[in-house]
């Protein structure tokens, strides 16, 4: 029996680092060759989480194994498109591979699974790993399916939020009020922050404006303001801008805000999950990681929106109210009418048009958009400690009326960039098709998610120019053949699409008075 | 307004199919390049899903945007190695790709992610997706946490395990009488099967054994019966062996027998999930589809087992046995002791050797590997009805004292193809490490989890030749310095990853007599 010396465990050195050109998006992954030594010394398979080290940075991706060398040589590491960057550092480094350790939370991760509660601790561990991107697909499933429905109490929601504004940059703006507003979504159009900032803006407050890109819907407001300008700014110009001009419409990713919050996204979309928990930490802790004091919320309730009864809209709204106010958030939920969408366009360019409208005070603005437009931008108006309950319409409509949200709007558009979209003559694309009324009588129903899907067939967001243009509103009385909205894209395919959407269902009922939703608001 | 003619949506054709040498394991990936005109028109973006046909044949994937045409150029899709072999034809033949529909199931997996009870219909179209790997991950997951804990009542595990019978393919061996054995697992050696299977079939019941490789183990009896055989064998010729000789000791993964359950370990395992409910279905679905008619199982109970009291033990076996009777399997379940491995060799070849000195009856033969095996085995026996209650075990010992048992191992050896092994001079990993006593005392405690893991580090099941070999059992007396066990391995690194391990935890506790664990069994 011979005892030998005991050398280390191999640490995977001796490698060259390669970018291999594959975008696995979200998702890590390392390419090894069949034959190279730690894949044989470590029994490495396909799928094992690995570490990568290389000039003091590390890493976890998953591992496939390769049989080509033109895709990655014996000596080599590649590295998917992603990978790469998050290492920052040129093909040919050297760098090391070793078998991942566990996340130290997997121990909390699997008692929620079992169907514990777990304290706060837990969830600065769990969202900590999350955010460094240390937790698998399956890992992360687990944490969101387990978390799902009734699974959170408040205090866990707490604890999630504080969790994953932890998880990120922190904001601090040096002024004693920052305001935000935020609409938990759903309702095509809907495009009030692009009218909310420039007022209250010029009002004076601070309003440092983050948005995110649509996930399912035709547009998210970065989309939007695209069309206009710039969204995808440094940080540091971002701050430059809002402490020039008040407030700013940018693209919230690049700030490193809540970025837990972005990975849990990537699974809960699939699975189609939005439980009021989920949602509440995911948009608390992106506006509190953004430095806000005060919000205004938004929470539309209608028959085809994310909220669909007064006493769901009341639940949902005390959540938000205690989590708020256990994180020093001073929070106006306004509970609004989504029947319908808000503004006449659906798509990036429909959208922007019908913003310049209002600003412009044109006499085709769509007149549901500017006034609730107006409602929000009061309420947040309000939160100056100088202005009386009751006031803020009435100011906000003064800094409209009088031109000088258009002003401060372009000021905030030339700083950020300016691109080329002339309101006045704004295109859209120009392959049509035209639905239109199938009898005659009054719309009384306008189903949210059915409009949204035919924009998005027709190519928006992607395609600027794509969308929806609405001509219809609940309570319109029309007649056979009347056109209820016009589809824009620019791909003959795209068009195609929407169509035999709208064949199947074109989202607009007609029908007699008393077959009208009514809702009950509180605004 | 221009009204075009509507042309069909595009339908991602003209593309000629590509082998990329990538092994991505269970995951379907699909290769497309940024500028392929398909990823353009359908806007596909990274880790869609996409549907990919070819040949009349059509399979599911995940899709990885490349920008290096050396991987795959413009005209190309390339499809991942696993990929390839399930659409079975040549490079450069024509295919289409177009994104995949959601599964028909989606809506049922999203009732059972909220909480609601499904019916039979749901379980079968779930588990039929899953076994046509037509869920992604993150679906997968999410089915297997929502059905995790007290989530599934014994009503849905019978729809779920009848659901992955009909998943796969369904053996009929027109016998009355097709016996099986099965261990819940995580108890080290204990490999009965090699013996039962032999000393069965010798006295003639028909006993089809397919087992499966290691998972998280050191050995399967796959990978051990794999050191006397080849085990991967057509199925035809494994019919043809079981027709001959009454039994046979093949590995099931090429019989297509309940292929959902493969694909849900994939995701159970990495979440440390093993609830009674999936247990029981991924067990009885297996043996089901088979055709065994009448199942031993074993479940050992003890501190480090799987399961670690009688309550439990029996709450466990009632579920079993409700789920059989509705499936009309004859079962009988025993509990067994738990507290240690059974046998002495831990570790592929470690194990051959010990189950081959029980063959051979050698005086250095483990008792317990032979006690056990023999009680099993004559519980299977009694299963034909011209044998009494009580009878079984008294003609198993008969069985293999007087060698029948051995010849019969001998020509399933033979017919299955022989491997280059000297039961007489039988190597292990050359290198090697003794784990000595500390003190002075009576072994009181052998961890099964740690001492598994030392194996697996030590190269075992990968190393055939690697593991661990027992030199004590529960209750035996040892003096400070005696050895209580080798390690061998093949490599020296995996040999200082075993000696680091045994450094933190040897596995072995030595104490005083009272504390020497104790368990009652029913067996």
């Amino acid at each position: 029996m011979e005892t030998p010396e005991i050398k280390p465990p191999s640490n995977g050195s001796g490698l060259t680092l390669r970018r291999v050109a594959i975008d696995t998006w979200r998702e890590n992954v390392a390419y090894l060759h069949r034959d190279c030594e730690v894949v044989r010394a470590e029994g490495f398979q396909a799928l094992a989480k690995v570490e990568i080290r290389a000039n003091g940075k590390r890493i976890l991706a998953t591992l496939n194994v390769v049989d080509d060398p033109c895709i990655v040589g014996q000596q080599e590491i590649g590295v998917s498109e992603d990978a790469f960057l998050q290492l920052d550092i040129a093909e040919g480094h050297p760098a090391s591979v070793t078998q991942a350790e566990p996340p130290a939370s997997i121990p909390a991760l699997f008692r929620k699974i079992n169907g514990e509660r777990l304290g706060q601790a837990d969830f600065r561990a769990i969202v900590a790993d999350i955010a460094q991107r240390r937790y698998s697909k399956i890992e992360l499933t687990a944490f969101v399916v387990a978390s799902n429905r009734s699974e959170l109490d408040r205090e866990e929601v707490y604890f999630l939020t504080d969790a994953m504004v932890a998880s990120g940059r922190r904001l601090d703006w040096h002024e004693p009020l920052v305001v935000d507003k935020h609409c938990i979504g759903g309702i095509p159009g809907n495009r009030t922050s692009m009218l909310v900032v420039p007022i209250v803006a010029a009002y004076g407050l601070v309003f440092p404006k983050t948005s995110s890109r649509a996930i399912t819907s035709p547009a998210g407001t970065a989309d939007t303001m695209e069309v206009l300008a710039d969204v995808e700014l440094p940080f540091d110009r971002l701050t430059d801008i809002v402490r020039e001009h008040r407030g700013c419409l940018a693209w919230g990713g690049t700030a490193d805000l809540s970025p837990a919050d972005d990975v849990l996204i990537s699974v809960e979309r699939p699975l189609a999950l939005d439980s009021p928990g989920q949602m509440v930490a995911s948009i608390l802790s992106k506006k509190i990681a953004a430095g806000a004091t005060h919000l205004v919320l938004d929470i539309p309730i209608g028959p085809t929106a994310k909220v669909r009864s007064m006493p769901e809209a009341q639940r949902l709204r005390r959540l938000f109210e205690y989590v708020a106010q256990r994180l020093h958030l001073s929070l106006d939920v306004v509970i609004t009418d989504g029947r319908q969408p808000v503004g006449r366009g659906i798509g990036p360019a429909l959208e922007a048009r019908d913003v310049m409208r209002v600003l412009e005070n044109h006499p085709d603005a769509p007149d549901d958009l500017r006034q609730k437009s107006l409602r929000l931008a009061g309420r947040l108006i309000e939160c100056s400690p100088d202005v009386r309950g009751g006031q803020g319409y009435a100011i906000a409509r003064d800094i409209l009326e009088s031109g000088r949200a258009l002003t401060r709007m372009r000021s905030i558009i030339a700083a950020q960039g300016a691109r080329d979209f002339d309101p006045h003559h704004p295109q859209f694309g120009a392959l049509t098709f035209q639905v239109t009324a199938q009898a005659d009588g009054m719309v009384v129903g306008i189903d949210n998610l059915q409009v949204a899907q035919i924009a998005r067939l027709a190519g928006a967001p992607k395609v600027k120019r794509a969308g929806v243009d609405l001509m219809c509103q609940l309570g319109d009385v029309v007649r056979q053949g009347q056109t209820l909205y016009r589809i824009h894209a620019d791909y003959p395919s795209d068009l195609a699409f929407a169509r035999h959407a709208v064949e199947r269902q074109s989202g607009i009922v007609i029908g007699a008075a008393e077959q009208l939703p009514q809702v009950f608001v509180e605004f």
